[in-house]
């Protein structure tokens, strides 16, 4: 293990979030807040440890597997633990605990909150919240992919554990180009929306946090009654089409940014992806209609909470909890599916879901005719053996990962509707589950050890699982090799 | 493919049916009850259609993995189906469908009850219901072993269809000579459980009803309190340590009975088998230590329910409904885990978990040295990737088969708990669940649909999901080839 380069590597983002920093002091500055200190102070502090840690460069550049996995890891809980500070220290949110979790679900895209006043917020934190959601949104992978190739090393792994989903195919031969289209995607998408919602008539501060929240698909609402704040028709379908955009497979744009129509229409996941969207919200629609005037209005509902759910966003502009059972149960699975690899949201992924349709009915192709010779195919291209199995074992590992959250979560709580779909809400990286942790309410009530294991479960899930289990093999700190 | 041997595969089973239909015949005219002919019409109807079937052998004995799967599914849904038939006629079970459910709950020995009041049955169906369960419990396996020879067919296949488990070791090189010894050690089991419940004084109808319930890790119970009703600690203990031994594997025991007691004790799925029962009885009489007199009461009760859990018997001496969270989630956890591999079980089983366990931690190891090369052992032997593909299409498949249940479910039934533990309780053929389908009460209240979807759960969770799927694959009804 080259501790040095992963030291160096946690410097370079401690800076990059020193700067990030910036965006609540002003803020703070414009509305003459006094939480300004600690969003300064914080910020200074960073910027410190940054140069001390950058200082020099690593002699030994060597970077492997194993310090992409753990860079990344420790990355995400460096980000959030320093993220939590200002919130602590400017008193808004009193216990340690509670506002490490807070940071953790901003930077890990969730939107889960302990808070069960957000207005009650200074106008800076709530803009640190959803800038923490713009940057875990598109991840670490973007960052990684700039800042790395300074480090001098070989960047490719850190793609594999970052990138969210099985695959980001390879838009551009050079990685820092690739990232650079990424971000420039992920940039158009936040402005755009920031424009549109502005001439729906949003306040400028508004429509820049709530951008930010749709594109990291993270969640955190401004308000208490999270998005029924704004009653308009127009913002909430906005958002809606936002949300889903920003679910779609990043490479679809690329493709359609050079022209590559059909090889665009043709992505499997996306249509997948589309599909069920399509389904759930017509589905819903029907289930719900009683509760709205017109079919309309129940399918404007229905549409946006799938979309928010399924691209793990997380925003609510009704109460879904009150809704019937088989819309609720159609929830709770979108919640599972999540939205496409090489997008900013989280769950397993349409790819993945995919994939193992295809194995299960390679599998059956298999016990009728024994000896035919199966072969996975994605877009029309071959699927590799090793890319099956670590979906495989992928989907087995997050699902004992759920289960041990759950039981864990049992000790202290008694409601078992409300412990799997918190579990589900932050594995997923969504926000909102049912019952006790539904749309209206929050995550407050949850004891100390519920809120570390929903912590774990959120970086867990924002990392696709294995880097976080990883920081605890013995094989990963041994010094050999 | 080849469907007169599946014609003659399913008379014959028939016949055999047909001859286990005489023990309720004449428990009906030793308590003179009028059911009696009911009984006995089905069963010469049953022996009719048997010889109609047999008549001729077919002159096609080709007899590949299709014919395998199909004739297996055909011949637990034709079994239930004429099991089901008496329960109707007599009039004890006034719905078709109620019946239905009845007997594919009892061939899958899963134990699920839809009656109210059980002891309002005749001692002919309370019989029947447990034999129902014996003949399921070993499955069809052993009768195929058996039979299949007749048809001169080619028999590995169904081994394979119908293990329950992912393998059952070759005990002995000739395939009819395992079944005898399975056979035999089944048999002994049962024969020596039916004598320490009469020592204990429990009726011998009772007795060997029980025996029979437990021997197939069925459940049914001959009391609307379960086995609460024998208040005995002898009888309750005795029936706690028969659960557990026939959730072991039946390889073990072969290992016993040709004294390699070393290698019979290196097996290590009954080893985690063993250890899971151990640790969470252990845990559970902790967390419910306050609703008992004295820790040993809690203990007892709290193995008799594990035992019961993950064997998926579905006995119960307390209603476990009414425990702590983490007792209960314990519980549902153990629901998933089921047996082992080559026992009369249901669920997952232990080999499956043990090997994704195994998988986990070989995909660590991999992400940290992505070069090592990687080997799946089990008992000192090495696992074929073919069996770790299947393992995990299988986990999967059975993934999605339980969320599509649980759906489906949600249409009618509003209970979130309800649904999730009903389908628990019937895809791995335990029984009672919590909340509307506790172990106090029953699936009476389901809808038509909500039946049929859980009367497939029995028959998908029994037959390990693919036999159950392929029926519905086009690729299995084709004629070519």
């Amino acid at each position: 293990m080259n501790l040095a380069i992963v030291r160096y590597l946690i410097g370079w983002m401690l800076g990059v979030e020193s700067v990030f920093l910036l965006l609540p002091v002003v803020t703070a500055l414009l509305y003459r807040e006094p939480v300004v200190l600690a969003y300064l102070g914080v910020s200074a502090a960073c910027m410190a440890v940054a140069c001390l840690s950058c200082r020099k460069k690593p002699a030994n550049t060597r970077f492997y597997a194993r310090e992409g996995f753990v860079a990344v890891a420790l990355c995400w809980i460096v980000l959030a633990g320093t993220g939590a500070l200002p919130l602590w220290l400017s008193g808004e949110i009193a216990s340690p605990v509670d506002a490490l979790f807070e940071a953790v679900s901003g930077f890990t895209t969730t939107g889960a909150t302990i808070l069960s006043d957000v207005e009650a917020l200074s106008h800076a934190s709530l803009l640190w919240r959803s800038v923490t959601h713009w940057i875990g949104g598109m991840g670490v992978l973007v960052f990684m992919l700039i800042i790395l190739p300074l480090a001098g090393g070989q960047t490719i792994y850190l793609m594999r554990a970052e990138s969210p989903g099985p695959s980001v195919s390879k838009m551009s031969p050079h990685i820092r180009d690739t990232a650079l289209i990424l971000y420039a995607i992920y940039f158009g998408l936040t402005v755009l929306h920031l424009l549109l919602l502005v001439v729906g008539g949003m306040s400028v501060f508004d429509a820049a946090c709530t951008a930010m929240a749709t594109a990291g698909t993270g969640g955190f609402g401004l308000w208490n009654d999270s998005f029924a704040h704004y009653h308009s028709y127009y913002l909430q379908g906005v958002t809606t089409l936002f949300m889903i955009l920003c679910g779609v497979n990043f490479s679809a744009y690329y493709l359609l940014l050079t022209r590559r129509w059909r090889e665009a229409l043709r992505i499997e996941e996306v249509r997948l992806y589309l599909g069920l969207i399509t389904g759930a919200a017509l589905l819903i629609a029907c289930d719900v209609r009683g509760m709205f005037g017109n079919f309309w209005q129940s399918l404007h509902h229905a549409s946006f909470q799938v979309a928010s759910i399924i691209t793990t966003t997380g925003f609510s502009t009704v109460d879904f909890d009150q809704w019937p059972a088989l819309s609720k149960c159609v929830l709770v699975l979108l919640m599972f599916v999540g939205a496409c690899a090489g997008s900013t949201g989280g769950g397993t992924k349409c790819a993945r879901i995919l994939l193992i349709v295809k194995s299960i009915r390679n599998e059956m192709q298999y016990l009728i005719h024994p000896r035919a010779v199966r072969v996975h195919k994605m877009d029309g291209r071959r699927v590799s053996h090793e890319v099956m199995r670590s979906v495989n074992v992928f989907f087995v590992a997050y699902l004992l990962l759920f289960i041990l959250s759950v039981l864990l979560l049992s000790i202290t709580n008694e409601a078992l509707v409300t412990n799997f779909t918190a579990v589900a809400a932050t594995l997923n990286n969504i926000g909102p589950g049912l019952e006790l942790v539904g749309p209206t309410a929050n995550f407050g009530f949850f004891s100390p050890l519920s809120k570390c294991v929903l912590m774990f479960d959120m970086l867990a899930g924002r990392l696709e699982v294995f880097p976080m289990l990883l920081l605890f093999a013995p094989a990963t700190w041994r010094r050999d090799r």
